[in-house]
């Protein structure tokens, strides 16, 4: 059958949110990177290898048994009462006081930075990010066609003045200052902490411009020593989104993550949310309820979190044998995340695929910046591969790049 | 602390695709309509007493005790292949052609739906719809800001020359007609079937003018004698999305559906489910998948179409003895809905409060059209009720209406 004049070209049917879009580089690295016995320092992808999964599987069982007409219907667009109540007394951990009926449920956090930027992004609005950021979280915002600017960040964070810097210049471009998009702990993938004194500071900036702030929290109780700090949230509530996921402190597989809203946009959430997609599983959120009434999984949080700080320092004290001289990274006291500026001259994203045929894989910086950024960075996650494999994925990259930097030094010698 | 200026009204804050949205009549009739006890002839939810939950739960637990650390992982964003592979033998039995490869699992159809307004619709774009059609499909396109434009059915479903006089319509006002929407089977909420000759009409008009077509089909397997009419997709797979779910046929709170579309626009739909919700939840679709892998569920579908019937059979033998002179209903042979005709001057709308007093709910028409029409028209969902419920509820709306006509006539005598 002969396609029609209009449908030869696909992309003249696209919608231009999509049409514009740029093709993402680490869906590339990703697809070289499936094969099997390959070392990822890839994936923000948890270790569940702890999590008690008899106990759960009983669970399981006994919620569709006793319950299953229920577990099974669609449900309220919002999320369950029971979990709402949960999700309450987890964000008190970090100074956040809301009742039940303000948090919105959602199919992971991303759902939830999708409803977001769906209900506040127009075209061409600036969303304000750290440098880096994650990938996954600016997509959601240039997919409704925002642009993002980034924030400096240091080893306290998002740097408050280069944040009044960034504004005034979006806004002498006559663009519209729209909200700040921030991972203020264990940063996704920078992995340092916004300070609490920057916390308030950038509360205030954003607040006294008018933008909003979406403020992303999936690793906040994952510090290795359990500590956490307060979130932005309870003092810019009229102006702030909180996201919170259970992917990565429980399980990514139940898709369970929640938002709360400033007041007077809870309604556009819940109807936003029931449009999209009508309402998050009730037997996932049943499943995870289940799980969170027995005080049990605080102390498995904890075994995670010594779990979690055991990968990173393996990794890092395999990185100091290794990596060549000019090379650096941070000292996150927590999450998922190392950020690795290698020497000027070795370029991540071009080795990766390099890297790939030798088993490892890595996410490149460039990823992390949606201005060209990064191409002497990468992100490793420690999170998921065990000691022995991060020890000998480290030990790979490290040969890699010290051979690269070889090669890089040669060139300069030989061009100098 | 005192609200910017910006802050004083959120209204300044929205997205124009949020802030021009119409507020839904249906959300506050069902909000009305949540009291305990009362007869639901409003909600698309199917029946579930009878599925074999003993051994869903068991399989429920099996799944988590032997496969745990994947089952509550991250998964691929276009779904498990186990679940795929069922989903091309369902959709074969509607004439579907398809490998697993082609296919998108989804978080329910309405995400499914979601994904293809997002990826195909641009502000303004007309999208046309059946006069009436499925509230939610409707709100998903107009949330992207298209345009709807009704198109007359009949018995037969759709009339292929009312789209072509609607298609000559928008394209003489300067708008871009972009797709149809169709629930070609058991379509809600008309409960009519798209004749097959006009299927084949309907897509032909659809390719010669350079539309989409968006195939929703929820029910199609739902029919009271499992008699089931060949897609639309076959003969136009280039510009065809084919929608399908589990939600009815056999449980919605697994929150799961696909969508097939043109191989030129694959690469889109995986894309843009991974950004909006990284895939769905990998446990829901392994336990689907193992219900499936029993033939023992096309008996219990059997089964359900039997319950359907007879809950059918007890609602319009009611409405026959109860409801006043002048109301009409069509006879659909399957699916979940009866459409309601009632006399002139019976404002289906206005009565529906009093009807949720008396304890038995509705949707009013206008819910399914998006220009004001349907106010003496309604939709009954038969499924969910039970046959003793059924009766009791039909017959306090009958005597409703009964005495809003006898008032209507009475008005009418007297202006006369």
């Amino acid at each position: 059958m002969p396609l029609s004049a209009d449908l030869a070209s696909t992309e003249n049917l696209l919608a231009d949110r999509v049409r514009t879009a740029r093709p993402s580089e680490v869906r590339k690295v990703f697809r070289a990177a499936q094969k099997p016995g390959i070392i990822s320092f890839a994936n923000g992808a948890p270790y569940l290898g702890a999590l008690p999964f008899e106990q759960l599987a009983a669970a399981a069982q006994r919620i569709l048994s006793d319950n299953g007409p229920v577990s099974l219907q669609y449900g309220a667009s919002q999320g369950i009462a029971e979990l709402r109540r949960h999700i309450c007394t987890l964000m008190k951990l970090e100074g956040i006081v809301a009742a039940p009926d303000d948090v919105i449920v959602t199919s992971g956090s991303q759902q939830a930075l999708d409803l977001a930027a769906r209900i506040l992004v127009n075209p061409d609005d600036v969303i304000f990010a750290e440098a880096p950021s994650y990938a996954g979280g600016m997509a959601v915002f240039t997919g409704y066609q925002a642009q993002i600017v980034h924030v400096p960040m240091d080893a306290d964070g998002l740097i408050p003045e280069e944040l009044e810097r960034a504004i005034a210049e979006v806004r002498a471009s006559g663009r519209t200052a729209k909200g700040l998009y921030t991972i203020p702990n264990f940063q996704n993938p920078g992995g340092v902490n916004l300070s609490v004194e920057r916390r308030r500071r950038v509360g205030e900036i954003c607040r006294d411009n008018g933008l909003l702030i979406f403020e992303d929290n999936p690793y906040g109780l994952l510090g290795f020593d359990g500590a956490t700090l307060p979130a932005i949230q309870p003092d810019f509530p009229d102006i702030t989104m909180y996201f919170g996921s259970f992917s990565k402190m429980i399980a990514p597989g139940l898709r369970l993550g929640w938002v709360l809203p400033p007041a007077a946009l809870h309604h556009h959430f819940v109807n936003t949310s029931e449009t999209t997609l009508l309402n998050p599983p009730v037997y996932n959120q049943q499943l995870l309820s289940t799980y969170l009434d027995d005080p049990a999984w605080q102390d498995k949080l904890n075994e995670y979190r010594n779990i979690y700080r055991e990968k990173f320092t393996a990794l890092v004290e395999t990185l100091e044998r290794v990596m060549p001289d000019g090379t650096s990274w941070n000292r996150p006291t927590g999450g998922f995340y190392l950020w690795v500026t290698l020497p000027d001259g070795i370029d991540a994203e071009a080795l990766v695929y390099e890297c790939i045929e030798r088993g490892v894989v890595y996410v490149p910086g460039t990823a992390f910046y949606t201005d060209g950024r990064g191409r002497n960075e990468l992100r490793l996650s420690f999170c998921l591969p065990t000691v022995d494999e991060i020890r000998e994925g480290a030990a790979l990259m490290g040969e890699l790049f010290t051979a690269a930097a070889g090669s890089a030094a040669a060139t300069k010698v030989a061009a100098g």
